[in-house]
């Protein structure tokens, strides 16, 4: 039987236009089972495993082939075989099987992950970086002399070889509250303070407000961290729409919604109502696991096509970074060929959407190319 | 095959209880690509297309038959075959083609919008007025004299002749805060203040309280826009949840929480928890096209079935008119299809809740006939 | 045809976690269709009927036929028939039926209602008190002498013979807001004031807090009623995420969440994010009949596996303890069938998750056997 929407989807090449390295050394068992938990800070309970959970289960029947096991093989089997393989060619194995042409990699957060030369010959595509605000932010702080010029000094450097910069102001603090640009002199006052207190961790409103408004300018897309993620978070902190104001004066900077659950139709309305708004569900696929096409069904929404990203938002375990993509691929299979199979879009509609989602939207906001 | 439930719902008369008036003038084709898109109060970007949304795929998928083009014509078709039919003929073929028996008609917004009579002619159905609240404010702010007294004198006048009241309080500060009646003297001195500043655009919340208080004493239904807009109204301050203190003090007067996207299943459990507040799906189920049953299904949920109406809530292109319809009857038929076919529901109740939702329930709250 | 995975599923002994008595004693019609609707604390209006609902259809679905009816029977047929059976009959029939080896009574609402006794004679399994913190305060208030000294003995009394706590701080004020241990001074303050005013109905903030504090010390699992549940609850103010502070200084003590509708994706994630965080769908799938296998896959997202259980919440007619597990087979089938047909689980790891929701996790928390 031909299936030409699912001969497409399972060929298209792929943008992951926000993700991070691998682990280059893999710890024990347990410390493999805490990174399939994404929200949890502390060591799982003794009762627990990451192995029964959606992406657990997604793990075993998606991955499990390729270290040369049957689908749904279980969580020791799976752990003996992952054992066997050395982390390098667990990595060349999995990114390499993720058909992705891009990583745009987020370089802010992790020790013990590969850097982006790393990346690029696992994964066999090209990379490009993704500056993060606060650990610029970090930087600017540890270097003498006036904040502001520092940090613009480093953005401009920095900014200037990345293609985008990204905020984790939902873990700073959140989302709710003002968020206009500060005066200088606020900007100056507050990094006297921090700078006094240690220059660590920023979690100062107003030097984080000070550092999207500055990476406004740069002109490059501004990534923002929205909903599930680690516990350090509150959920509720992190809802798109605390952001509304913000986008009202953000000007044409692109603004990437990343993963965006449980409020992807928040999102999707935010990409609907401002033209320079964009949106994805990395992290949330991998995590929801069987449950992810309902989950893409509903970033296909309000969103309008133009404005719909993919990324596996992989960290840590390779395994993520190969499965963001097989569940995308699979899930938004599922979800068009519902609609096709209706006649509520025909089969070319549905095509085009797939090119857009999974690379030509990616390839003109970041100006691949 | 025969499909008893698909034949019922095919034919079903509507009554649409919120629609607006049709263009009376199409515009370029620019134009009536933002027609489409609902949230963005700027011009589309120049990368995107309002073609490219569900809204977009839907109205090619069921409206491009009616212009005589096969399902899934592209925009360019489309938009040419549009262009060959006068504006009268277009809304008399979309209107028409509705099913629709009663139009309700919102005639508080817009400019080259269709008035009543045309309405009527080009629907084919009768017609009734519901009347915007805000607009009879700015009538009674630029009378002379006492403005409690104007206001009650136009509403009198006004909703004599209307079956409803409609409040946009989403869009002039939101929905959240205290919505108890205020003071004669209260809104005496608000209503100064106003007028002093020009009385256009009423944000005063005092004197949009006093509009509410007012309305309920008419004892006609008052109809909310809840959720899903444009940008000029804040999502979270369009959750129907911030209505909770206003709804114990409303006594008996219906209260029609509209469109609701994305807190339908918040304004399920207030049509469960109050005997007088009903709600619909209008406007996002035309924004949702192929995504429109599953939003259906989940109007289904904690609502009573007797609390469920239908709307459109067409304004501009008349294909909105005729499309809201057509999705309703779809999405409709695919969730109590599943109902009916995992025998969770029997025919007969499945039938039963597809007239109460087309016409029934409007029928009683409205007083039709 | 065979499918195991439904042998399995209809077979399987189910532990009710959160369930309360049956009415000992059927009230006029009247009486009955109100207590279809959870949520509405006032009667029915004369052109509403508790039958027009989710539940009144899934009642007549699937109660139906154990009163010798076909399914689907009509309202009046229903109520005839039902009629015909003594309480006491109905009470063994349905409670019977529901496959239940377990179960968990809160004991601390409702009058006309079944005691354990009654209980564990109509149903055919053991029964197990979870005793209400906020009714153990007002027995406190009744005492003479220090006000937590007496909390502390009543709960030490009634908690020793209980398998867990229950708070319903959701109806007293919502979860917003701190939830810290208040100061002893503080506490004997707040009673004072409370004692004088008459000591019913606890409100007092202060004293909730020292009774969830008390309730952790105890180190049983505590629940909490979360989300739906009838409007003297503000639904936004019983959202789980108001609960993340105290869920960081809440120790060991497992935290059931309960009911969750509509924030079960909130409620998941919290399942993920702390290791003693535990939620169930019980009320919410009875109340969202026909639907309620479209939410048991929502609670199946983010939680992991080990972190989900079952309950009715049954109250009032014995329909509702059977209902609860006869919607929670038919809608995990559904949802897992899709599961493993779309080859995103195998069939073993169905089955797996099917005994951890339906009893195992439960033995385990509440240390059953």
């Amino acid at each position: 039987m031909e299936d030409p929407l699912a001969e497409h989807i399972g060929a298209v090449p792929l943008i992951d236009h926000h993700v991070h390295g691998y682990w280059t050394h893999t710890g024990p068992r347990r410390t493999f089972e805490n990174g399939l938990n994404e929200a949890n800070t502390e060591p799982l309970a003794t009762f627990d495993s990451g192995f029964d959970t959606q992406l657990g289960f997604a793990v075993r029947a998606h991955c499990a082939p390729l270290l040369g096991l049957p689908a749904h093989a279980d969580a020791d089997s799976y752990w003996a075989a992952r054992s066997m393989v050395s982390d390098d060619a667990l990595a060349r194995r999995f990114l390499g099987a993720a058909g992705v042409t891009d990583w745009l990699v987020d370089t802010g957060f992790g020790e013990g992950i590969s850097d982006l030369p790393a990346m690029a010959n696992a994964g066999g595509g090209r990379v490009h970086e993704v500056v993060r605000l606060e650990a610029l932010a970090e930087d600017a702080a540890a270097q003498p002399g006036d904040y502001a010029a520092a940090f613009e000094a480093v953005l401009a450097d920095r900014g200037a070889r990345a293609v985008a910069t990204k905020s984790i102001l939902a873990y700073r603090g959140g989302l709710r509250g003002d968020l206009s640009e500060p005066s200088q002199r606020d900007v100056r006052e507050a990094a006297q303070r921090w700078r006094a207190a240690g220059g660590r961790r920023l979690t100062d409103r107003v030097l984080l407000r000070f550092g999207l408004h500055q990476a406004l300018r740069l002109n490059k897309p501004l990534q923002f961290h929205i909903g599930f993620g680690d516990r350090d978070c509150d959920l509720d902190a992190a809802n798109p729409l605390h952001l509304s104001s913000f986008l009202r004066e953000a000007g044409d900077t692109p603004i990437m919604l990343l993963h965006c659950y449980p409020f992807e139709r928040e999102a999707g309305y935010l990409a609907q109502a401002f033209n320079h708004v964009y949106l994805d569900g990395g992290l949330a696929i991998n995590h929801l696991g069987a449950r992810s096409s309902a989950f893409i069904a509903r970033l296909l929404e309000m969103a309008p096509f133009r404005k719909i990203l993919y990324s596996s938002d992989g960290f840590g375990p390779p395994e993520l970074h190969y499965l963001g993509a097989m569940l995308w691929r699979r899930g938004i299979h599922s979800v068009l060929d519902t609609f096709v199979r209706s006649e509520e879009w025909g089969l070319a509609e549905a095509i085009r959407v797939v090119d857009l989602t999974a690379y030509q939207n990616a390839r003109r906001v970041y100006r691949l190319e």
